[in-house]
């Protein structure tokens, strides 16, 4: 189970060697599993503990496959914790039932993140209805879709986490384009009952980035930390063009500083959707990510 | 030389007539001459006229080869106007050669700009170096550079329109990704030194965009207003997702009445980048481009 020492998807060997289970900088190391798109919920359980990964973000659907309890029983009995449920959110129809629809769906993810004893679900907002060009009008649906979860999400003790998105993605599946915006609008509620997801793929070219890292965290309202690079030249398909830390030009020192003096001390999910890295088997990608870890994330995590 | 009745690139029939030369609606109208890469100079201009455009945005490439007298000879004859010079910029380099070659040619480009008498050179910042993940860094160095470039700019009467690049170019085109931050970046300096374009491809998700399009009006810096949609899904060539006005996502009468409302009264230039646009005959590209420009944008140019 334990992956090799060359690197996925570049073929190149390790820089550093890969970590070991009960190593320390592992400790807050979480797998998106989304990452091994390969890998089943079982499959990733089990890849998470071979290679000493304390934490996983799991994914609604294959949650589903399974059935809640058995998930729930199968991270609990490996003893992970679950950093992230992936995802709600897609609130911006503008048809009623469209809208009710998305409204029971995000109560039954809350309910499950709730199940799994994950911090957060992720609110990835939707983006603007067939041919409907109101950027501003699909914005303030996805705003008043958040109200209406607050409620719900604070009897769970779940913390809505919204995920803003880059704007590569503002027409097709995420409005909420800025970590700026995305603390705006969670601005009116307990930081217990709606925070926000900082993924340096989203938002690494945003210009006030790292005071807004300073306002979230002060704040209190920092819920998940993702990794992945921005790549170039991007791939056809722009959904894969979350590449491994490292391979583009994302400064990880820097962002993970930031995110550390803002005082976020929870897991760190990788997060990756890549062709390449999806073909790859999921112990070589684990253990890949795990060594980009080491090297470029986690010493600067410390405050 | 007229375009016929059939938009391109989707092949439907137009839904306006095609605006004549004399139409009033075409005052404002300028050819980015991009749009009609297949065209030479000389045949963007001769399709100016016969469509009736009174204006041309025009590339240092093409002025190049036909030498800058018999450019400036062709659109004086002709009657044009120059909207705009593209581009200057890229100047993100960190070494010191790249960064003396990058001054050397904007300084060229400026002289080409006012003997065009074009009223601003459009600045196109550039990308990441090679390797380099320091985004703030190369941000402080285009900030440097335009610094640079102000006497020259000033002396020649050219006004330097940084042009705020959509976030998908921001490691390897343009680190200037907000209209926001082009404007804090020529907030230093008089307004008919430094400006900003508004180029709705590459601002239309900006959260507070509306707002910072008036602040650019009210400072008295918009110096160019560029229409193009963003179109999804984006194609395998990124750089070739710029649709014609109507076919994407972008809402150009909110646009519009936008720049209009900030005092804007120049050229509006039609700046698209589609291989299918590349593909078909210019005179239908600009008969098209006429058709969405009286339907989409015109009736919201009235202050």
């Amino acid at each position: 189970m334990v992956g090799g020492e060359v690197d996925v998807p570049s073929g190149l060997p390790a820089r550093v060697p890969t970590p070991q289970p009960g190593d320390p900088r592992l400790a807050r190391l979480s797998l998106n599993q989304r990452t091994t798109a390969g890998w089943s919920l079982r499959e990733a359980v089990d890849g998470c503990v071979a290679a000493g990964l304390p934490a996983i973000g799991v994914w609604r659907e294959p949650v589903a496959e399974v059935g809640l309890d058995t998930a729930v029983r199968w991270v609990r009995d490996a003893g992970l914790r679950v950093s992230s449920v992936c995802r709600g959110g897609f609130f911006t129809a503008s048809d009623p039932d469209a809208r009710a629809a998305a409204h029971a769906s995000n109560l039954a993810a809350i309910a499950e993140t709730a199940a799994l004893g994950a911090p957060t679900l992720v609110l990835v907002p939707g983006g603007l209805p067939d041919g409907d060009r109101d950027l501003v009008g699909a914005r303030e649906r996805a705003a008043e879709a958040i109200a209406a979860l607050v409620p719900a999400a604070r009897d769970a003790g779940v913390t809505l986490g919204i995920e803003p998105m880059n704007p590569i993605f503002a027409a097709d599946r995420g409005v909420v384009s800025t970590l700026e915006q995305a603390l705006d609008l969670a601005e009116p509620f307990a930081p217990a009952e709606v925070g926000v997801v900082v993924d340096t793929y989203h938002v690494w070219w945003e210009p006030k980035v790292h005071e807004q890292i300073a306002r979230a965290g002060a704040a209190g309202r920092i819920v998940s930390y993702q990794v992945c690079d921005w790549i170039t030249p991007l791939p056809a398909d722009t959904l894969l063009g979350r590449g491994m830390m490292g391979d583009g030009h994302v400064d990880f020192p820097a962002f993970t500083r930031s995110v550390a003096a803002a005082g976020y001390t929870g897991d760190v999910e990788v997060e990756i959707f890549h062709a390449d890295v999806w073909a790859a088997p999921g112990a070589d990608v684990v253990a890949t990510l795990a060594r980009r870890y080491v090297e470029l994330v986690e010493p600067y995590l410390a405050p």
